[in-house]
């Protein structure tokens, strides 16, 4: 039976992805963006919140403004405002970015501080003692105030490896001036799991509670965090999906799945656990960062098997080959389709789908259908309603709705008011033929238009239908302006969303084809199962 | 200073993206791309190249025989062919699958093994000692014949937990038929790092060389590989970028990292450890799959630096915030041009491009253009072609090749011999108009033709320029048809890469701006820096 330690009394989840995660390359969150992702952060129900640095940037003072004002009501979590030492040579009840974090108006302060020797030289370009003036004097200041105050010492492992005297000073010049907890960051996220537990022992002997802050960069970030958890510490700090500077913090989800199915700590209530998956997803769309289907337990694949080889013995017993069961996360077992794949793939994707082609042959012929196609680009893994949709077809299952006669979108400079590109699309519908018009905001769009104008006289579902993403992928990298387009369309009817797939040279024409089985998809009838 | 466990005199990296790696959802390998994978993984200098399963799909013993008739040699690395033990109650001399690895001609054969007591009984569907016979029988077969042999003991930590003894009897029978390591599989990804170490103690009572293969189901691959390491394994198995099923397979570039700048060891040349981030862009280029920026030490934000709080320390002693030296594994530093960014970043982002902008209120100006036109959805940290080109515009330095007066654009799904799209392009070169027509398949291919049609006269270097990736992504999921999408075209003249952005709700004018811009990038005289 595997080293599981006991849980402590206390235990903090503590959440930095709208501060600390917002340092990632590429990402961008408005007041907005922050107020909807805490909101999911509260119904995940982690202890903290960190909700940026005010002060620092007139966005995360907006936030700090707008959630006093009411727009943030949490439930389960406490909301904290990031700050750093007053500044060198000063007074904490005089400057101005300490008295921001006080306008703030959050229940819980967090302030890094030096704990590096050479960083207190070199980037602060003071003494050691003034640093640990200036720790004392905010911490004392701050909770003198009423506040509730934590401690980021930055840099500090790599500070105990060079100087381990000052580190714990620090860590003590902290907890003696009031600070609750101490939290180690591993701000360069140079450590290895082994390494953690002497550096926490030592800190421990301080005698004050503990938290760790870790980051990627060695791709053990969830590992380190877990190891200085083991070693004592009593309050994790990471983010959503992993989001931060460089390689990323210590993905909290990853962190709070092990500590609760691994050790079997009740951190946070089971169906708070299951929404994970959702929290994840939600994260990833607000962010406008592609989610990483490999993500563990809540990444798309988290839970897919594609190998023929376990595909057979998977209907033997599924928990034969999964770590733990999905559902707890709320993701879910799935089985691919893929041109490595299987009969029994097939079999098993289809009776997932309602379908039964239990049928040997038929299953082989739609199986070498599914391989001509994806040799052609397609890719089903990524598009379940395409798949659906071939799979009709091969079983006499599909209904005609409409019958595009031809289509055609015309786009240049030239803004109009209704748009830049107009569309023909010519359908027939029961035998009668329609030709509309469409125009819009680029040529999708007008082919959208056209579209919707033709066909919802006959099918009105056709105007709920929204697009909710939209990518294109060049197949064969080097081949030039003319290289092969996948297109992956997602659309909603505003209760169920679906993904198709379309190809081709033209990337309007793999669109139309991808938007086209949308719709196709959209208006057909689901299947039993 | 941290633990460091001494190197063992022979240590494998093994590595296994052609067989495990290629088990990931949309992951598509041609005989043509395994063959590219491998020359690079030969110049990396891995010890093993696990090349697929002989006989189990077309696409792999194509493979095989491909690098048998000569179009793989490796000056480094060997060849591993991997299969299964011979069926129950056959034998493993008559075979057809055991036949299949020695007609592989490989030097180094792997047999996963079942080492569960479970899967014995469930999944294979016979006795324990039937088991170990298949074992026994198929290694003394191949060993006999000449191949080296290595075992891969599936699901063996869970095997351990469940039944310590039989999972060791494996690795005892497998030791005494002749195989050289035994590999510990964490196949489903459910172990901790703490809890290796037990069980790898225990097998190495054995006294046969150990190995580990670990999947990232908990986020710890690369941590519960170093730990057995520590506890003894000396053969580490792991895929490039850490493709494979699920979750992943350790990614080996970590671990080789990790290996070797942070315990020290020289497992391989520090010019081949220079390669691995050229290693891994080159494999993600072949898979097609999305390089992870936040990949440890090779992605393309590893060594990023955003935040103004540390931008300006960076300019004292950039070693204060890495955790080693991006050059040691072929990686470089970065300044991040964002609009999270202070002046002293777009500062230090313009020496790197060779240009000075010292000047204060100037670099104010050109901070605030870039925030606002960030705001409207650019995004110049993923093309700093575009930056450069803002910057010249800025500073007054840009050059003025040719004006744009008009573009127009047809496409339809009527397929023309020479493409399905018209595009008309009018350009003012030196005072003189030109009016060109291009066709293609698709409008950006048009439009490309026209563009080139009507420079080339004047600049015949614009015949050289070719697009190498074209990606398009939504800004603003849910808004429709009619969203503000942004284009990244990277372009190359055969010497240089470059990347320029374009925005728009047309997907097809934000393609334009995007082209035109890497025309004018590619046309214009690099900074004297």
């Amino acid at each position: 039976m595997p080293m599981v330690p006991v849980a402590p009394d206390v235990f903090h989840v503590y959440d930095t992805t709208l501060r600390d995660g917002a340092q990632q390359e590429g990402l961008r969150l408005t007041v907005h963006d922050k107020l909807r992702i805490a909101r999911s952060l509260d119904d995940l129900g982690v202890t903290f919140i960190e909700g940026g640095w005010p002060g620092a940037n007139p966005n995360d003072t907006a936030f700090f403004k707008a959630a006093a004002d009411g727009e943030l009501k949490l439930r389960n979590s406490q909301l904290v405002a990031f700050g750093s030492t007053r500044k060198v040579g000063g007074q904490a009840s005089s400057d101005p970015l300490t008295r921001a974090l006080l306008e703030a108006e959050t229940p819980v302060i967090t302030l890094v501080a030096k704990s590096h020797d050479a960083h207190v030289y070199r980037a602060l370009r003071t003494t050691l003692d003034e640093n640990l003036a200036m720790i004392s004097d905010t911490v004392k200041f701050l909770t003198g105030e009423g506040r509730r105050v934590f401690i980021d010492a930055e840099h500090f492992f790599d500070g105990y490896r060079a100087n381990p005297a000052y580190a714990l000073e620090v860590v003590k010049t902290s907890a003696d001036a009031g600070a609750e907890v101490v939290v180690m960051c591993d701000t360069n996220g140079g450590m290895l799991p082994g390494w953690m537990g002497e550096v926490v022992d030592a800190a421990g002997q301080v005698g004050v509670d503990l938290g760790i802050h870790c980051h990627n960069d060695t791709g053990c970030a969830v590992a380190n965090t877990i190891a200085a958890v083991d070693a004592g510490a009593m309050h994790v700090q990471g983010t959503i999906n992993g989001h931060g500077e460089r390689t990323g913090n210590a993905d909290l989800i990853t962190v709070l799945a092990n500590l609760q199915l691994k050790y079997g700590w009740n951190i946070v209530a089971p169906d708070a656990l299951a929404k994970v998956t959702a929290t994840s997803h939600a994260v990833a769309a607000i962010t406008h960062v592609q989610p990483n289907t490999r993500q563990p337990y809540v990444g798309h694949s988290a839970f897919a098997h594609k190998a023929g080889l376990h595909a057979s013995a998977i209907k033997v017993d599924a928990n034969l080959y999964q770590h733990t069961d999905p559902t707890f996360v709320g993701n879910d077992m799935r089985m691919l389709v893929s041109d490595m794949a299987g009969r029994a793939n097939i079999q098993l994707k289809g009776e997932e789908l309602g379908y039964d082609i239990s049928d040997r042959v038929q299953a082989a012929e739609i199986t070498d259908l599914v391989k001509e196609r994806e040799a052609q680009g397609y890719s089903y893994e990524a598009a379940d309603a395409s798949f659906e949709l071939l799979l009709r077809d091969a079983l006499g299952l599909s209904e005609e709705f409409f019958e595009v006669l031809h289509w055609r979108v015309w786009t240049g400079n030239e803004q109009g008011e209704d748009g830049d590109s107009e569309a023909i699309v010519k359908v027939r519908i029961d035998g009668e033929t329609t030709k509309l018009v469409g125009e819009g905001f680029g040529p999708l769009n007008a082919l959208d238009q056209a579209l919707t104008g033709a066909l919802k006289a006959k099918y009105p579902a056709a105007e709920t239908f929204d697009l909710v993403d939209y990518r294109v992928r060049i197949m064969d990298q080097g081949h030039g302006t003319d290289a092969i387009v996948r297109v992956l369309i997602d659309m909603t009817d505003g209760s169920r969303t679906w993904t198709c797939v379309g190809v081709g040279t033209n990337v309007i024409e793999a669109s139309w084809e991808a938007l086209y089985d949308c719709y196709r998809w959209g208006l057909s009838t689901p299947a039993a199962g």
